[in-house]
């Protein structure tokens, strides 16, 4: 088994442009019509939030004295459905639209990719699935309401298809939205649950890859502290104080940072907790990815906890929670995932576990025969054995 | 006076496409092709050493092979001059040259970088001084073997103008390179006192956002910490062991994320060390940028530190060093700085002071003198007085 110490070779390219704070809408008209020279948007929202707030007035204000075309596709839900999908790349067709403005949280934006790559695609969306889109995609604007999902910044977009009940996505450099708009006072009416579903998905996407650090990516992992310690600091505030500017914007601004790369590019992510989650949230709906990822975070770290991994543990402890270094690592360990459960369950009442999350028993036993093909060849893949590595300090043992 | 204590509103964009790693140059030939359709390329360097090498070989058999026409300017040194700018822009502008491709280290890409903005300028470049240059730019590619001075992903150039012995630079958004090639093999060679500069000038980038940091910046002065730790960890080995891959590797890395943005974009960066350095090698060319930096920083952090600016230096003190934190703050201060001091003099051998240097007494005087323009505003707009700012803890105080 090959043994990863180096920092892996990689590319980073993210040129999303972002304009943040509360003037960030100030330009909207202008890159519009950078990335939209005839102004053909659609618009692409979810259900009242953002009417309520004044935001859709706002936005249709500034596209209309634009003079700008302007198509909407209203109604995305939590976990995206490939039929909206097939009704924005049919709207996009029928009025020559040139780019799509998502306004929203993480699944209006990859309603947007998905119609913004699907235009170009002569087949039916679900087709995409698991591709690398190298070709051209409509321009992708985003205004986000919500933090969390970081695809504001990335390159994927993650669907549910209704008929066979997968949640899987597609990827591409041109997925990747041109202009992202993130005013944190959108944010201050995202309800308790949205926000504290979406600090733990951001602090899932850092230890994606943190747990799975290459040794050489030193830097990449003291980044993913500054995330922990930006969600643990502000994440309670904006929890607590919903209109608290500063907590609201670091999370935000934390929840970019999070997915967009810098952390995963010349290290290593396997996106086990993730992957687990989507079959959840594929299976059932309603169920929200972060409180999904509640459930499944600190009881994965407690099944990954050995003599062996408890190394990256330590160095969460001692770097994020400033723990005293000569705690024995296993003790260190535990001490650790329980900063994670209280932040999950007690500070921001996310669920403890799957019955509390609404899942009934046979749909467990329907996700884990479906899980076989997904995770297992990853969790296999990154078994090392401790002396392959030359010592366990060096190697990144059951860590997934 | 205005209190900062919200993040504040910005504008982050990034577009560099980053390859990096043993395999970075495998992209070159397709990156030239994307960027010059006629394959018309300036080559920038400076001397023998990407010649002893092989690093030279290399590019060009690269371009031949690709069929590109190729046009040379070496002879860049360090604190590069007008003069070979403007032979450059001559030399594009009677081979059409599409594209410049710097290969070398800081002097080099902002030489190819005013090359790129001059040519579209009918004036002198040294008329190009201060502005902000909006309009179009040759594309700049560079294959940097150097670390430090963070050019390779920023919006700037800074140039000595020989006649008028200052060193200033220009900006615009697409003085940023379009695609960068770190390759750490390429600096195993650089010699001890340039590695020791460039992680002097990484570190100084970062302190120049760190030490001015609005209150609200909590992301951006964790980010900052993680660079301090990356060159703490990784600069004493890659000075003392130069074929080490990860400590090259994790030192390239921090330079170029020290310097792109994502530390000062919402925050704020006074630039005053910087300042003051450049007043010091404008005068005199020989001196290595990073080594002035050395002589600077140390000093300059120990008039900053009282009472009311100590909780910054305990920031650092905590977060980057592990130290108590219950040592008094003036005291845990001091301990900070003489941890710089130990880096910059004891193991990276750095001058530690302008007679080490080189400069001699009437040098300072006529510096001193042409500071009285270009620091001391700066000064004077950050001499907060903490009773403005509501409590120290809250105030930058008389940070700069």
């Amino acid at each position: 088994m090959e043994i990863r110490r180096e920092m892996e070779d990689f590319m980073f390219c993210a040129p999303t442009q972002l304009f943040f704070g509360r003037t960030a809408l100030d330009n909207l008209a202008e890159s519009i019509n950078i990335w939209s020279p005839n102004k053909r948007v659609l618009v692409v929202y979810g259900g009242g939030s953002i009417k309520k707030m004044g935001l859709y007035d706002k936005v249709m204000d500034i596209l209309n004295e634009d003079g700008a075309y302007i198509k909407e596709l209203p109604g995305v839900e939590p976990n995206p459905k490939m039929g909206l999908v097939r009704e924005g790349v049919h709207i996009c067709r029928e009025n020559r639209i040139e780019a799509v403005l998502a306004v929203g949280g993480g699944s209006c934006v990859d309603t947007a990719k998905a119609i913004a790559t699907a235009f170009y695609y002569d087949g039916d969306v679900s087709e995409l699935v698991g591709q690398w889109w190298k070709k051209e995609v409509l321009p992708v604007l985003v205004i986000s309401t919500a933090s969390g999902a970081g695809t504001e910044m990335t390159t994927s977009t993650v669907l549910n298809n209704e008929d066979t009940k997968v949640k899987k996505g597609f990827h591409g450099p041109d997925l990747r939205p041109k202009v992202t708009f993130l005013d944190p006072e959108y944010t201050f009416t995202v309800g308790k649950w949205q926000t504290a579903a979406g600090i733990v998905d951001g602090i899932s996407h850092t230890l994606e890859s943190y747990f799975t650090q290459v040794d050489g990516a030193y830097f990449h992992a003291r980044v993913g502290e500054a995330l922990l310690k930006t969600f643990f600091e502000y994440g309670p505030i904006a929890y607590n104080e919903p209109e608290n500017y500063n907590a609201r914007a670091n999370v935000m601004l934390g929840c970019t940072w999070a997915c967009n790369g810098i952390t995963t590019k010349g290290n290593y992510a396997a996106w086990i907790c993730h992957g687990l989650e989507h079959e959840v949230s594929a299976y059932n709906d309603k169920i929200t990815h972060g409180a999904g990822l509640a459930v499944i975070t600190p009881r994965w770290m407690r099944w990954a906890l050995d003599e062996n991994t408890a190394f990256r543990f330590v160095d969460i402890g001692v770097n994020v929670f400033g723990m005293d270094k000569n705690i024995p690592p296993l003790k260190m360990g535990e001490m650790v995932i329980r900063k994670f459960e209280e932040l999950f369950f007690d500070v921001l009442q996310m669920p403890r576990n799957f019955k509390e999350l609404g899942l009934v028993d046979e749909a467990l036993e329907v996700m884990v025969k479906d899980m076989q093909g997904v995770v297992t060849p990853n969790i296999q893949k990154l078994l090392f054995k401790p002396n392959d590595a030359g010592g366990h300090q060096r190697s990144s043992g059951r860590m997934l």
